[in-house]
């Protein structure tokens, strides 16, 4: 009696997991956290229209969800001006990345990100077999010219760019991303993640045909939206690629209570404005609590905020450690110099309030 | 400006998908289905527990789910006589069923399956480029025996048995199971997929011991527990096994409604009961049907019935065209002989009196 075989790929593979739950965290410390402001997740929460969306259709949950995501993709081609035929649905931009990576990256073929950008992205790129090379960042934002220039010298089949970037929140104008997509190497696929554009300025968002074969852009319900449980996420692309998708997708996979109320949120444009001022609001006031502490706070174009603890990687992660043992579920970029900072979601008044009280004992005891 | 390049693999998937959902062919024939009777859904719907639990949770969705899913896990593993470590919740059995195949399968690896199961296994397989060998149903059951001696000739890394099967609704006992288990090939794993184990009788389920390294079983809250929408099912398995898939699986990608709705589900025992009765006279009365038509009705231990037309495949064919257009959305078995047979999943009283009203029509539409 043997063990199955696995393939190589897999048996090369590390056991590590791109991210630890909250939830593991609370096992461990035997409580709940008091402010949960560490996965970006908005706790303001989704728009009460799609609650009740959400909520009829449980009553309909022996039914399959639609695979096709029909409703929800003919109202995302007219939200994104482009056709049903450039919209993909899937379970979130995790489930989606992993898609891509499995459509176009096998082992050794080159991929391109940021070094300390999305690791889950690279947790796939790593899964399917693929190389990959990591340009720094910039003054603490993601450097396209520098992927591009990358992609080109390891001729890769993909690149990585987060447009809000995660985590710094640092962003660049939608004309700045035009402008570098001419040094994008030809048959160099850019997947742009917009996880956080909705909280961007006006602007950020590149005016991106969606044809173009060049480029496919990311976007979910997990953020602005308010429904990170529901794992439901769309990418805009040319059809060719949208379709190629269908390949390989697990077709019944889309959860029909995530369809019902992404419908009813992308419908709902006044909650999603309630949000935004609720969120520039909260980055205010995280960016004020550090300065009171003497700490500065990195402009943010995200529900989140960075905040330079003022030291090294070693000392913001004592800082986090101290905030965590508080009750804060915070979380922290992981590649110099960006680990200096901590990363902190833009949590409700009451979230603030406990972070106000914590941040000042976190820093005194990461100090001492 | 070129496309993007594709893996080989990729290039050389067919752009076919394993099935068309009934909202497409609501939509193509311009009026909803008057009996949803296809897709060996449960009519009877999810445990009244479980819908307030859903419900409830719809207000928690702001929140990523626990990628551990640690909750629903140790209850699956109490009512599973294992350990937590023995199980794992994933997206569904299509979805467990993608993951164990990226796991042991790569190109030009074999696997074997009976001719005529499930589809949706092959296309995984397909997918992550796997050579399939497909061993002949015997007398409309799978034949475990031929499976394992076609895995032991191709030297197979996997076989798929589904018990009890679909599209048939045949079973063996757990006894057959376990004494054709001994020629199961060393360093052969058997999947075994008991999504619909609920509706058979006592002894089906094979008495397996969950470290049993040669064995993984497949489970889903889509049949019995009324959830297909949400997309929520198990794989118990020797604890190596299981922990293996953290290497590659979505961790993120569990709706946590679906988290909540299961443990819930799975609390509810007299609905499970419920259900059980309710199939068990559907299926009664889908036999009586047929037999009011002059057909055969397959015995079944699950929540459909095979339907024996009478005729070939092409007849069949006719028939189910016949009752689609009259309403009725039914699916087939696609390989001969089963392909003789239409499979009509177990209704409400009410879906049935449209099948009783349409069946002879539809057979004599198709005869003429």
């Amino acid at each position: 009696m043997t063990a199955p075989r696995y393939t190589d790929l897999v048996q090369s593979l590390p056991a590590t997991v791109p991210f630890v739950g909250p939830e593991e965290q609370e096992r461990a410390r035997g409580a709940p956290f008091r402010a949960r402001l560490g996965a970006n997740e908005s706790l303001f929460g989704p728009s009460p229209a799609a609650v009740k969306a959400m909520q009829a259709e449980v009553l309909e949950i022996w039914k399959y969800g639609d695979p096709g995501s029909h409703d929800l993709r003919h109202e995302l081609a007219r939200h994104m001006r482009a056709r049903p035929e450039n919209i993909l649905v899937g379970e979130g931009i995790d489930g989606l990345l992993g898609n891509l990576v499995r459509l176009l990256i096998g082992p050794g073929d080159a991929v391109v990100t940021s070094d300390g950008a999305y690791p889950t992205f690279n947790y796939h790129v790593t899964g399917f077999g693929g190389a990959l090379y990591k340009v720094p960042y910039r003054d603490d934002h993601e450097d396209p010219a520098a992927l591009f220039r990358k992609a080109k010298e390891v001729n890769a089949r993909l690149v990585y760019l987060a447009n809000p970037d995660n985590p710094m929140g640092t962003w660049h104008s939608g004309e700045t991303i035009m402008a570098a997509l001419d040094d994008l190497p030809e048959s160099c696929l850019l997947v742009l993640d917009e996880a956080y554009v909705e909280f961007a300025p006006q602007g950020t968002a590149a005016p991106i045909e969606a044809d173009d074969p060049r480029i496919i852009r990311m976007r979910t319900f997990s953020k602005a939206y308010g429904m990170a449980g529901a794992r439901i996420g769309y990418a805009i692309g040319a059809p060719d690629l949208i379709r190629s998708f269908d390949k390989i997708r697990n077709h019944f996979g889309m959860n029909r209570v995530a369809q019902a109320g992404a419908l009813a949120a992308l419908q709902d444009a006044a909650w999603l404005t309630h949000v935004q001022e609720q969120v520039a609001g909260a980055r205010d006031r995280i960016t004020g609590l550090a300065a009171d502490n003497g700490l500065s706070a990195l402009p943010s174009a995200t529900n989140f905020v960075a905040v330079d603890c003022g030291g090294d990687g070693a000392f913001a992660s004592r800082v986090l450690d101290e905030l965590v043992a508080r009750g804060v579920f915070v979380r922290k970029p992981f590649v110099p110099p960006q680990d200096r900072c901590i990363r902190i979601s833009c949590g409700r008044v009451q979230d603030l309030d406990v972070l106000a009280e914590t941040l000042p004992e976190a820093l005194a005891a990461a100090r001492s």
